[in-house]
This record gives C-alpha cells, sequence and structure tokens, in this order.
C-alpha cells in the first residue's frame, strides 16, 4: 500500500568555497533553512571561527550565521559535499579548477556563482563525472570587514546545469534558496543567462573604473551612446555564439538602469580596494569569442585595452 | 644706378599671448635675434615683471629673457604687432578670437601654435582680412615654476597659412627662428601637418591619461593594436576631409615612438597638475570631423567618450 507522506528530505551538506560577501550571504541562507554549511574563508578565518558571520541586510534584518566548520584550506573539508558553492572572483592569478578539487567526490554538484563570460568550458572539461551548475547574482553586498557582511539590495539567483538543462539536485538548491527568502530560478539555458548579464556588466564595470570613480547614472547620462554600443557589441557576440538574446535587451538594460538608484560597480569595489578586478572574466572572454567568431566589437576592444593599461599602471 | 646693397630689415615687432613654457620659449628665441617681443602673462605677471623669464635649455643652454613689454591683458598692448603668437592652450572655456582681438591691428599677422584639429576655421571667419598662420611645435618643455621654463627635447616649429600657401611675412618669421637656431619649416599645406600631428597626439594623450599615468613606451609596447586603430582612424577622418596622408604615416609613428625615450603627454601634464585638458581640441574636433564626412572612428569614440567621463569626475 502506498504511502502518502513525503519521504525526509536529507540535509543538504553545503561547502562554501570563497565565503567573501556573497558567499558569505547566501551560504547564510542556507544555514537557516537547515543546510549544513561549511565555509572556506582564508582571510578572514581568525574572525570568522571565533566570533561567526555577522550579516546585515537592509531587506532581511540582521543575523550571525555559524558554519557547521570554519575551514583554512578546501583540503581540510572532511566528508563529502553534496554541493560545493564556489563564490571566489573569477581572476587569472586563481585557478579554480585545483582550488575546488580536494573536496569534490563522486556525487559533488559544482555549482558556481561567478561574473564572466566562457567561463564554463574549464569546470566542464576538469570534472566531466559532477554536475556542474553555472549560478548568476543579481546582488548588491559588500565585505564591511572581517567576518562583516552588509546586504545592499536584490539578491536575486539563477542556476542551471551545463551545458544546458537543471537536474534535480538544482532544482532542490533553488528551492532551498527561495525558501530562504531568495528569489531564486532555473534555466534550462544558463550560458544565454550569463551572455545578458555580460551586456550589463561589460559597459558599467569599465566605465566606472576609468572614468575614476562615477557611478552608474553619471555614466549613462553622459555617454549613452558609448554604454549602447558596448552592450550591443556583447550581444553580437553573443548571438554568434548561439545564444541570441531579447532584442530589446539593450533597451531594457539602459532603461533599468535610469532607475535604479546610482550605483557603484563590483569592479569599482576592486579598483578602490587595492583588489584585482574580473576584467578577463568579463572582457577578456567576451573579447576572446568575437575575435574567435569573427565579430567586431571595436567598442569594447578599446575599453578592454584601457584596462589592461590601467591595470599595468597599478601593478608599477 | 642700382644699389647693390641689401635693404635694412625692420624690426619685427612680436606679441606672444599666453606665455606658458611653449609661448615663453619660441618668444624668448625671437628676442635672440633681434625682434621687439612683447609678453601677455596673467598668472606669472608680477614674477616675470620684475625678474624676467629663466629659460633653461638641455640643448641651448640656460638664459634669461626680458621682454620688451610685460603684460597683464591683451588690451594693455600699446603700438601694432606685426606677429601676435598665439600660444594658449585650446579649450572651450578660452574665448581664442575675444582673446587676441584688442591687439589685432590692419597688418597683423596672427599666428598660433597650438594642439589639436579643426581649429583654423574660426581664426579665419573672425579675422578675413589677416593673415592667418598655423604652427605647429614639435617640442617637450615645461613650466617649472614662475617665469621658469625648462626646454627638454625636439624643438622643431612648420608654419604654413591658411587656408594653405606660404606668405612673405611667414617665410620671414620662420627666418627668425632658423637663425635662433631653431628647426622651422614651411608648409604649403599646414593643415595636413596638424592632422599628421594628431595622429601620434590621439592615441597617446588620452591613453596616457586614462591609464592613469603611463609613459609612451609602456602604453605601446601593450597595447600596440589600439593605438594603431586609433591612428588609423585618424588617418581615415584626414583623407576623407581632403588631408590624405603618406600611407606609411602609422608605422612612422610607431617606429619613432618606440625609438623616443619614455614620454609624459602634454595632457597627462595637464591631469597631474589639475588643468585642464585638450580633449576637445584633439580628440573631439576629429570625432565631429568624422562624423561629418561619415567615416567610422569606433576605437577613437570610446577613448573621447571615457575623456569625457574622466573630466565629470574631475569636476566633481
Amino acid at each position: 500500500m502506498a504511502s502518502s507522506a513525503t519521504p525526509p528530505v536529507p540535509t543538504s551538506k553545503v561547502l562554501v568555497i570563497g565565503a567573501g560577501a556573497v558567499g558569505a550571504f547566501y551560504g547564510s541562507l542556507l544555514a537557516q533553512v537547515g543546510a549544513e554549511v561549511s565555509v572556506v574563508c582564508r582571510s578572514d578565518y581568525e574572525q570568522v571561527k571565533q566570533h561567526d558571520f555577522i550579516i546585515n541586510s537592509q531587506a532581511l534584518g540582521r543575523w550571525s550565521f555559524t558554519p557547521a566548520n570554519v575551514l583554512k584550506e578546501v583540503a581540510d573539508f572532511k566528508g563529502t559535499a553534496d554541493y560545493i558553492l564556489l563564490c571566489t572572483k573569477v581572476i587569472p592569478a586563481l585557478n579554480r579548477i585545483a582550488l575546488i578539487r580536494p573536496a569534490v567526490g563522486r556525487n559533488t554538484s559544482i555549482v558556481f556563482i561567478q561574473n564572466g563570460v566562457e567561463i564554463e568550458q574549464e569546470m566542464q572539461d576538469a570534472f566531466p563525472n559532477n554536475e556542474v551548475v553555472s549560478g548568476l547574482a543579481f546582488i548588491c553586498c559588500n565585505r564591511l570587514g572581517p567576518g562583516e557582511i552588509l546586504h545592499l539590495a536584490y539578491g536575486r539567483l539563477a542556476l542551471g546545469n551545463l551545458p544546458s538543462g537543471v537536474s534535480r539536485k538544482t532544482a532542490r538548491l533553488c528551492e532551498l534558496f527561495n525558501q530562504a527568502g531568495i528569489d531564486c530560478g532555473t534555466s534550462e539555458d544558463i550560458v544565454s543567462g550569463r551572455w545578458q548579464k555580460c551586456v550589463w556588466n561589460a559597459p558599467f564595470n569599465p566605465l566606472s573604473v576609468l572614468s575614476g570613480g562615477l557611478l552608474t547614472l553619471d555614466i549613462l547620462q553622459t555617454q549613452e551612446s558609448l554604454v549602447r554600443s558596448i552592450m550591443q557589441e556583447v550581444c553580437d557576440i553573443a548571438a554568434a555564439s548561439g545564444h541570441p538574446l531579447p532584442d530589446d535587451i539593450v533597451n531594457i538594460n539602459i532603461d533599468n538602469t535610469y532607475a535604479m538608484p546610482p550605483y557603484k560597480t563590483s569592479m569599482l569595489l576592486d579598483y578602490e580596494n587595492g583588489q584585482p578586478m574580473e576584467t578577463e572574466a568579463i572582457l577578456g572572454n567576451a573579447l576572446r569569442a568575437a575575435q574567435r567568431l569573427g565579430i567586431a566589437a571595436p567598442h569594447l576592444e578599446s575599453v578592454y585595452a584601457l584596462m589592461k593599461l590601467r591595470e599595468l599602471k597599478l601593478g608599477n
């Protein structure tokens, strides 16, 4: 006789790697809804080990987050993670594959919540027998100090398996986020979502840095034409790579940016804090795709070259 | 019976307007060969009135320059100048025509030694009955302090009448400069020379600023492709405006820049000193010509837009 009772859902074991603002925020929410969440945090290890994370969210209130385990190194993780949540920046100095490998078990789903385009293939190649899930976060949050996170606005997530589709485990993770109060959706074609996010990131991130620190609204009000040109080039590259974006995507991005409060981009925050910027993940990868596919992208090319000069100067 | 004696050449009366580094340097050389040189210098007036200019040239030695008259305002000039030497920067805040008008007499030749393209027409329109001479200086000199000029390198001048040709008075001025030890040439088509100078200025000036202060060699070694793209666009615009440049001009500029010592551009010096930059004269005018003539210049367009953002930020 069939039982009508739902079988108990086993506790999900989650390992967050790169517990900066984004990782700590999303990890703490999964812990709130019952997941067993461990974190690897190198620079803030002592603070978090002794005093937990403190999350201040303008929308969700203030809470502290005590991870199941606070680890200095990925190799220190014991047991098997159902999900690795990789939340580092994507920068050339950091080998994402080598970083996570010690914690990847047979049944581990690798979820990366990161910026950039064309950052998928190397993960699929490195872990061909694991589920690899690409995640996009639409969030504004900052690390104020060791273990202290400020969530300013937004928070929406999109998740989807690579190369495409949505697995049962991905759907389950999405459900957990929604239980925790986060608007999380799944996408059968997350790679298109990644290009779509790049439409906004490719102009505003570098222009905020190269201008010397302008907010989004100032950039848009004075140089909308350059912003549109870069956006259109990203759309052209996305289409050529098999991920055509909606026809009105540039207009929507422009309108939304006019409507939202003036915003300091993540690249500008990195720049001001002397941190490496995601120039290669966002601009370099898009431009290399353009070159591979034979798409002209002269505005993107100019902005990328200027960012490389800026980085060269910073390295001096 | 005809006399074989050369008639005495009358002393040339020269009024230098904008006696910064370039104006004081060239003015002092004309004084050395017998011209009667007055200067208008506003900010350094007291110093120069009491202690003259001091010119330190690595090639020509050190000398002091006592102008025939040191004036605070153009309107203070008495008498008639044979030549006005206009050596200010070309920036939107400064009305060049209104500035010089009080000193322009019936026989005054107006000589501007200034940067930029398409800065000629307004002068021809404003002074249709005067000779207007366009001058290009290839020089590296800085104002070290009030009345104190450092001449680092180069010094070549090119002079030509507008809209074209070389008048007797222009040839005479050129002769004076050569007597003073300056390599000065005349050009039947000085407007082409102005575009040719822009080929170098259009990439290196803004890239030095937008990179945050790189010297020419660093820019070239890491982003030669962007430099070449901007140079080629300037060539395309020049050609469309009726001033085709030599086929190999881009290669020559690249080779020369590799060969010369790493150099801090004038725009970068202005930027570092908090002075207005010649963004409009060099980039804005070139781009407006491109738009008028239907020439695509996406790299120049990007760099110009970024300079406008940088200026907006500086104005905050």
